[in-house]
């Protein structure tokens, strides 16, 4: 195991500095750095792209020097999205004296809505004023990024002076690659821009790919990594340390899944292929009945078997279900005999909860998480506008 | 267009009896005929499948007689459950002096408990002298097969004699294929078995395959059609006939939806493959996002635009987006501009809306049916036990 360090220093690693403001229902977030930095990015696959994801994908080849993100409106699925995409690159690249080519975008927030470019305007003068190489930065940026968001996100990790630093933001439409979700990291690994791109689509695999809040995939999910190659670096660690952040920070997005009160972490242990393992714990994670079940504390076991049996061919006296929560574990189903149902309603009562099925069928695992489905991820969404 | 008539009779056609009743949390329905009837069945597609359907396989060639049914229970994911599905046979078989081989067996209900096969037999007891060939009859024993519908759900239709009845029951655990739903049909077309078979899937594919509640697969999902063969009749007419009558009844079922306010038929046209119709269709109708936005009476038709871009690969420029309820219609999308957002605003207050998605891409089309997802579908299953 790697000793890996947790920082306060959230995406402010080295010298990058960060800010961010809200008002009304907008919010802009600013991150920026000395030099140019080699830029690694994974985009979502929906066949209609947000206008950023467009802008961004031009620029990165030439390596970013800042981000500017506005959360609010989605600048998706509007006339002329694109061209106010570079409005805000070039908004920033003014207040922060950089050349646009430099500056990348993102948006979140309601699709179909022109974005008031005047609000974006006014904080991102704000914001450029205030930009700090501090944990405050970082984190005031994960707040302005929050749209259902009820925490902003942010998170550092370090190993032997290789440092990854991350602001996020999720809650809903996440699923079922990526998420609505944006996630901005920075590093110091002194590697090539290739190497860089090729660990965060191995990343992202098994992060925000097992991520399941509500099924939805939204046109804006994006994950930008920024490297000033400042440390010399072996992409081994790298890829350790990476796989750590991403992962911690897709759990910071299930935990705070729009209207979530219990965050699920489902591993699918003994499948055949990694696919069946992958398949079978993101089933599990995002049926209904299995959320709405850890919602009323109820241990229907039946209803993550059927979700498993939705999507593979098992049988009933091969599968063993575990629950956990800190040190508690229930055994609840074992070659088909239930047993400890007592013990596992107290483990459902609690926030955290881990569900281990074992198909004893092969070697492979996976790993999903989710959280439970509520009536306030209804009028969340019910409501939004 | 075939002048397809309604009548009332349920399934109780021709010489077909039923009846049905309920004690707390159990109820037993049966369905008899006078002498042994062709029968044609569709099953789960789950790798699990609920006991009744392992002994049903059986017993359809020989062709069935009587069915029994019991709700409150799946009799699933338990010990012994093929025995017990088999005991409830015998009841019956009992009671109506029928051999057993010849009685059907159908369960609904929670998974991984005991059936409290007394109950069953008390039920039976009532329910058998009961009997009666009559739309009262057909109507008890649709209500005795609910678990969480609110409605009891039965249909009849008449074409030049050709006769088919359904009771039915769906409501929650809907999707992707069947649905936790049971339908039973009676006819009185003189077709080989095979033709009835074959009938039925294709009948199903476009209707109860098209139904989306929750996304959940249910072990148990079961569609019988049993034939006295008392009228001769051509195999294109008796395929109209009974695509009308699953049709109608996939309608009723996702009207019924658990915790539904609002009944949605999503129909995707201009689509260059079937596939593709089918996929689009369904992934809308079973978008939180979108259904939430419906219960919120939300004109919110990005996430429209985004459900369908997450399957099918579009531009916005090419989607038209219609909604309609009644005489009112609303274009709201149209070639990537939005307008009549008031009228889509009234239309959205209504009880039964349909959403016509132009893909402008060929000449294929789908329709599927579902509900908005609303407060009361996460109560009813937080607490289902």
């Amino acid at each position: 195991m790697m000793n890996i360090k947790s920082t306060d220093s959230g995406l402010c690693i080295d010298n990058f500095k960060a800010y961010g403001l809200r008002e009304d229902k907008y919010g802009v977030a600013v991150i920026v750095n000395d030099e140019i930095c080699d830029v690694a990015a994974v985009f979502t696959k929906s066949s209609i792209k947000g206008a950023h994801i467009h802008v961004d994908e031009k620029k990165i080849p030439g390596g970013l020097q800042a981000i500017i993100v506005n959360s609010g409106n989605a600048n998706a699925y509007v006339k002329d999205d694109v061209t106010d995409a570079e409005a805000m690159c070039d908004m920033a690249a003014k207040e922060l004296g950089l050349k646009s080519e430099n500056v990348g975008v993102a948006s979140t927030g309601i699709t179909g809505k022109k974005l008031k470019l005047h609000k974006i305007q006014e904080l991102t003068l704000q914001v450029s004023s205030k930009l700090i190489n501090s944990s405050e930065g970082s984190m005031k940026a994960a707040e302005a990024i929050m749209t259902t968001d009820s925490k902003p996100k942010q998170l550092c990790f370090e190993y032997e002076g290789i440092k990854i630093g991350a602001i996020g933001k999720g809650s809903g439409m996440v699923s079922p690659n990526l998420a609505t979700m944006l996630c901005f990291l920075t590093t110091n690994a002194d590697l090539g821009r290739k190497e860089l791109q090729h660990a965060l689509e191995k990343s992202t695999e098994d992060s925000f790919n097992m991520l399941e809040i509500d099924g939805d995939l939204s046109p804006n999910d994006t994950v930008l990594l920024l490297s000033n190659k400042k440390k010399p670096c072996s992409i081994d660690y790298f890829q350790v340390l990476l796989d750590h952040t991403t992962k911690e920070m897709a759990k910071l997005m299930a935990k705070d899944g729009e209207g979530a009160t219990k965050f699920l972490e489902v591993e699918v242990i003994g499948a055949k292929t990694k696919n069946d393992a992958k398949t079978a714990s993101k089933a599990i994670v995002s049926s209904s009945l299995v959320k709405t079940a850890f919602y009323g504390e109820n241990p229907n076991w039946g209803r993550i078997v059927a979700a498993l049996a939705a999507v593979l061919d098992i049988k009933l006296e091969k599968i063993d279900i575990v629950f956990e929560s800190g040190d508690l574990r229930a055994h609840i189903l074992k070659a088909g005999e239930v047993s400890n149902l007592e013990k596992a309603r107290l483990i459902l009562k609690k926030k955290e909860i881990k569900i281990i099925i074992g198909l004893n069928n092969g070697k492979e695992e996976a790993i999903a998480w989710g959280c439970d489905l509520t009536e306030e991820y209804v009028r969340i969404n019910a409501c939004y506008n």
